[in-house]
């Protein structure tokens, strides 16, 4: 199947190529030696926390689960493994007839997450387990770390609606999976169009710049937009001389203006500065957005401003500092034999240095003291203790290939609000900081 | 146009969506105000180059070509911008018929850039390439920040052969385009079939830990592998205990073995150990590829042992510390008045603070010293100075909506190689510095 007549600026005909080479190799050996059948059960966990922040955020289960759905081998990808030599004619036949037909269990989207929470349980056969590793990867090791970043600026927004602008600074589909990140860690509304229709996102967005300067005056640009998008509008005070502007800006709108944006210089100043100025003009209910290069420190340090809003860009899509969360795929159980009945037991690589991984097919459950505060996340292998029972955190994702847990983006967005909340209150301070909560491993 | 049914991880159905809303309502606003048909030129540039880089790289001009001609707002895309009110009737119309019909100027892909290097140019009605600002950016920013990491990883790498393998680090689709930025840069394959697939890129991979671990010893695993692979493959050797591992790798494949692989530990030891227990088993030709975190001072740190190749994932992918750049998209000039014969005029914000740009239509050339080594990049609105007529950077990508040139991706990767060398030799240093040449403004 060829989508280039699609106008797409990719042209990838599946999810099943978003995939390293590795794991179809790894699939042809095994099923040369007769071992691709065997049981096996894969985890997505972290070994630590980007460095200073307190607690992540797991972001882009939804995603996962379309991508899993659609990881099919269709003619056209067959006839590029073919075509290249990435394997072999029975290998080929294999992949013609894959679909995931395992169990998926995870973190539901929105929940906080430790070093060492398995954040994601992939259990099928070897063959179809291992071919989901970079898919499942690249989504929530790029969502979560997007989510992660929104829910600190959250936090300093305090309240205060966050529009997420950040299409500009990130590949253009990237853009799109961290405006849905962004609206689960807090933000309110994107820029980005294609996420407006891709996840029902609101938009937002007035003018730019440009269009001041198209004009011969900016009385002639503000005039021309309150025209078109009334007087409710934002509009654009700082393309020239901000009092002047604002006093433009009121003469042309009324006092009914919408809001003035603010995108350079000192914004804490001019904030306060433009407020007074709107409330003496009459335009008391008239609000100020700040859009300006900025992240959590920054928002932080405008909270006693008289601001309304936030857009923020660059630094949200860049995970404000952590791109990518260092999260990995790891084989923690697989059956003893080729037996098909043949029980699980844990395997795992022999540490050198900081890949440790424990083995094992893991439950985890947040303790709460009792105040109903997080303790500690509980990470074991064994039976869940009495009294955990009910406080577990994976959920069944798909059951037999099929899913089962689809949910709106706005129940992830308030499971997040939720789990922070429970979180100790150091959770959301911006210093650095360890994670919040310890993770303890029981023994099985 | 709804392109669920593709299994595409996104259903967006043309490139014209990778938009920021704004861009949309100042078109509604200019059509009312019959501004919209105003000539402009655009420029993209950046104010600075990331800290301590001495140059970047320009990665992805082929990419916004695909997407300038695949801008197009078809009758999925009408209804949900007349659903969502985001413009009015009259812009609806005027979309429906939209195609870039002006003309677009650049540096060519694979060169190099400094600050104020209008790296691309867009010229057309104000309406046609307003909209074009978000897509352009985003392709851009995200595309030469990996292609700047891959620059600078190539140089440490001193001729040994680059994979990239960074899918798992970043957003699916972004990964298609960092393997892609990467070769630009110097990479000699990806692991990505994605990558593969679109853009030709070489794909390698062979196995995981998860390989040896579904086996029930390290031997089985080995075995199974050269079964499939032939002798000629890469052998994972640290799963358990690397001297075992390079003994039985060398025993299951023999003296043939194509390589092995190390992806954990001190890679500087270990990589002179397994050389000379590699020779000692008679292995000599046997290569050595590492794979670990690495970043261009990892590399650089590893140039006297003896690897052969250099595996590269999260560092590539989110631009080593710089995962975006700071380019922008101004309005440079514009008709002076809606006369379709006026004369183009300079345009400029009035600066505030660091968010300085200069109006006029830019040329710019890179000025040698007489050994041929770039000593300035100068840029100018006026008539091209004898001497730097030759010298010229941008050239003729779009013309008349036309896209005029195309050429293969080995011809980016080549004059990246060409771009650079012509630079001061300490271009090339790692260590942070400013950029390696400084930009000179001719006023026209």
């Amino acid at each position: 199947m060829n989508t280039a007549h699609l106008g797409l600026p990719v042209d990838v005909p599946s999810t099943a190529l978003f995939t390293d080479r590795y794991e179809l190799t790894m699939l042809q050996a095994a099923l040369r030696a007769g071992t691709a059948d065997r049981r096996t059960v894969f985890e997505v966990f972290t070994r630590r926390l980007p460095e200073g922040r307190r607690y992540g955020v797991v972001a882009g289960t939804g995603r996962v689960l379309d991508a899993v759905e659609n990881f099919r081998f269709d003619r056209g990808v067959l006839d590029f493994l073919a075509d290249q030599r990435i394997v072999d004619e029975a290998t080929l036949q294999w992949l013609a007839d894959y679909r995931f037909r395992g169990d998926i269990w995870g973190y539901p989207e929105g929940e906080v997450y430790f070093p060492g929470s398995p954040i994601m349980r992939v259990e099928g056969s070897f063959g179809e387990a291992v071919l989901l590793e970079t898919v499942i990867l690249s989504i929530l090791n790029h969502d979560s770390a997007v989510a992660a970043a929104a829910s600190r600026m959250s936090v300093a927004a305090a309240g205060r609606p966050l529009i997420e602008m950040g299409a500009r600074r990130t590949h253009e589909l990237s853009a799109v999976a961290s405006a849905r990140a962004a609206y689960v860690g807090g933000f309110s509304s994107t820029s980005d169009l294609a996420a407006g229709f891709r996840y029902k996102i609101p938009t937002v967005g007035t003018s730019a710049h440009a269009f001041t300067l198209l004009h011969d005056t900016e009385r002639d640009a503000f005039t021309a937009q309150v025209d078109s998008l009334g007087s409710g509008t934002t509009l654009l005070v700082d393309t020239f001389d901000v009092v002047e502007a604002v006093r433009t800006a009121v003469e042309v709108a009324g006092t009914e203006l919408g809001a003035v944006r603010i995108d350079s210089g000192d914004l804490l100043l001019l904030a306060h500065r433009v407020r007074h100025q709107l409330d003496e003009l009459g335009a008391k209910k008239t609000k100020i957005v700040v859009t300006s290069d900025l992240d959590e420190y920054a928002i932080a340090s405008l909270a006693a401003a008289p601001v309304d809003a936030y857009g923020v860009g660059t630094q949200l899509v860049t995970g404000s500092g952590h791109p990518t969360c260092s999260m990995v795929y790891k084989l923690v159980a697989r059956a003893g034999s080729d037996d098909p009945a043949a029980p699980l037991r844990p395997v795992a690589k022999k540490s050198m240095g900081a890949k440790t991984s424990i083995g094992g097919r893991k439950w985890a459950a947040r303790r709460l003291d009792e105040d109903g505060v997080a303790e500690a996340e509980v990470v074991g292998s064994g039976p869940v203790p009495e009294g955990l029972a009910d406080r577990q955190l994976l959920v069944e994702l798909v059951r037999g290939g099929k899913v089962v847990a689809r949910e709106p983006l706005d129940a992830a967005r308030d499971r997040h609000v939720a789990a922070r909340s429970a979180l100790p209150l150091s959770a959301t301070q911006l210093s650095r900081g360890e994670a919040v909560i310890p993770t303890e491993y029981v023994v099985g």
